[in-house]
């Protein structure tokens, strides 16, 4: 278990966060406190999409999403002096419950900064894990603040839900196996949003094979990285607009070049399209994915991506289905009635 | 491909249907056409039962169910001439889509007799693989009278959905699986309706490791076969009444003295048990289960076991999550209005 900084400010040999080795000590450092998540294929949702889907389920991950390797690796690369003190973070989140349970299973305390939009049961998993839960506001600026506070207050380490070496490196994780699980791939579609996971899945994945392409699937009601691409600087928006609530943060300094420089395209959808495609996962895939875990899916259905060049050099596309936190309530009640 | 007489009327060893020899043939003759599903377990799910559970996934076979390893074993086991005037069954749902996806594969006619009440998306799964459906009335007499003249007008052959040695042999095949997936299984919690997977499971499961416990899971409203055993012959009942869609026929004559002999005990559960565990499934598990499919984490998780001497003996149990076809109306109704 190597020392480190906390946020990470260092660099990779490309001069990006995190590279190839990082990531694969990531793999070596999480290995006993994460799932190897299998990838699932159905002939039904190829025939419709007309290429072959290869959806590689971190829904099944621990704590219901890919959060757990960033988390893991973070917290497991502190040293016992930094870690006695404990870890914070503020997420709404999937990364919430992954931090929790991350340092439950180091043994330390986690503090939790959770604005009061937040889904419930994501609170509850952030619960379950023995997380130590403070509510702030919806702003970021609040969320920040008391994040800060609670820093100073306990020593604490903030594990950063994307912008960090650490974090990165361990989404990264994903990637290596998927491209174990399916060598053939050619193209990986990834949701995006504050750029963790598509950064440590791009620098994998390149690693491996420089020829793989990288798609960003994003919500139209937070388009940022779009926007971003487009205008080659980080946007920020006034506000975020979508019913994929884990997809509503902005790129950081240390994912934007990565998003910038190598991934090939994003691909934006809207509300509709995102729940269309989650109904595809459960009636057909039967897997149970929160909304932001369908948008890779819903990308690869889109009018945008058939109308692409990318579409016309895909054949084996790779889906980051990410999480499968969802409050399903209507579901149940309509279910204890019958 | 050897030939075969339709119904199964053959004894294996044992004096039973099938065997441990026609289990792996069945194995070797459907490998083409299933898939290989995955084992998923979960550390939330194993601390709330208090054992190691491992949820064999089935609602991500072909079709949404086991149902097509079974109905595969048995149409590519028809000879070039049985096969050529096509095939018929009756069935409410998973076994339907299966006869009319393996038919396909196969390249010869379905006929499927669907009772008035069959749910809308297990009837769409039919139409799907392009099966030609006929509409009966609900009671057993009329869909097998309706079978029968589709027989005689065709001479298409019956695909039974359990009562059957080629059936029951290809059902058998999750077992096989699951014991190379987690040799260290030493119960297997089955759900049980006509008896066709829980007798392959069974004989498959006690002749690689005659000291496994197998226990069947059976919904309250449709417990023919916790009556059955405790009578010591077959019982029916007047009639069913539980959300579990798939659990309510009754045993047959040669499903049942694979039960009577070598299935453990028969775990009874209400449809609100039932219920429950489809909420866990979902929301830890994030697998889309039908309520048949959940039955076997509520068997695994009610009084009636822990009370049993089973409960003590067993360590590492064996889930098989049947299928996953479901409707889920009310569910998009709620996401498309956000």
């Amino acid at each position: 278990m190597g020392s480190r900084d906390g946020t990470g400010d260092s660099t990779g040999r490309q001069g990006y966060a995190a590279d190839i080795d990082s990531i694969r000590e990531a793999q070596a450092r999480i290995a006993p406190y994460v799932h190897r998540t299998p990838v699932l294929s159905s002939a039904s949702i190829d025939a419709m999409v007309g290429k072959q889907l290869f959806f590689k389920c971190e829904c099944f991950q621990k704590a219901g999403a890919f959060k757990i390797r960033g988390a893991s690796n973070s917290i497991f690369a502190l040293d016992d002096e930094q870690a006695s003190k404990g870890v914070v973070t503020h997420s709404s989140g999937n990364h919430a419950a992954a931090v929790a349970l991350a340092a439950k299973l180091r043994g330390i305390p986690a503090h939790i900064v959770i604005p009061r939009n937040a889904p419930a049961c994501k609170v509850e998993n952030v619960k379950r894990y023995g997380g130590h839960i403070i509510r702030s506001d919806v702003s970021i600026e609040s969320r920040e603040s008391v994040c800060k506070r609670v820093q100073e207050e306990t020593g604490a380490v903030l594990i950063h839900p994307f912008n960090d070496k650490y974090t990165i490196s361990g989404q990264g994780t994903v990637s290596l196996e998927l491209l174990e699980q399916v060598p053939e791939i050619d193209t990986i579609i990834v949701p995006i949003s504050g750029g963790g996971l598509i950064s440590g899945v791009t620098l994998a994945a390149k690693a491996i094979n420089p020829s793989i392409r990288i798609l960003a699937a994003e919500p139209k009601g937070a388009d940022d990285s779009a926007q971003s691409k487009a205008a080659g600087k980080i946007i920020t928006l006034p506000s975020t607009n979508t019913i994929a609530d884990g997809l509503r943060a902005f790129l950081g300094d240390l994912t934007w070049p990565v998003v910038r420089d190598l991934v090939d395209d994003v691909i934006v959808v809207d509300d509709t399209a995102i729940v269309d495609a989650m109904k595809m996962c459960y009636e057909i895939l039967k897997v149970a994915v929160e909304p932001s875990g369908a948008i890779g899916l819903a990308a690869a259905l889109s009018d945008e991506f058939k109308q692409s060049s990318a579409w016309h050099e895909s054949s084996k596309i790779g889906i980051i289905v990410s999480g499968g936190n969802v409050d399903l309530g209507t579901l149940w009640e309509s279910l204890y009635k019958q």
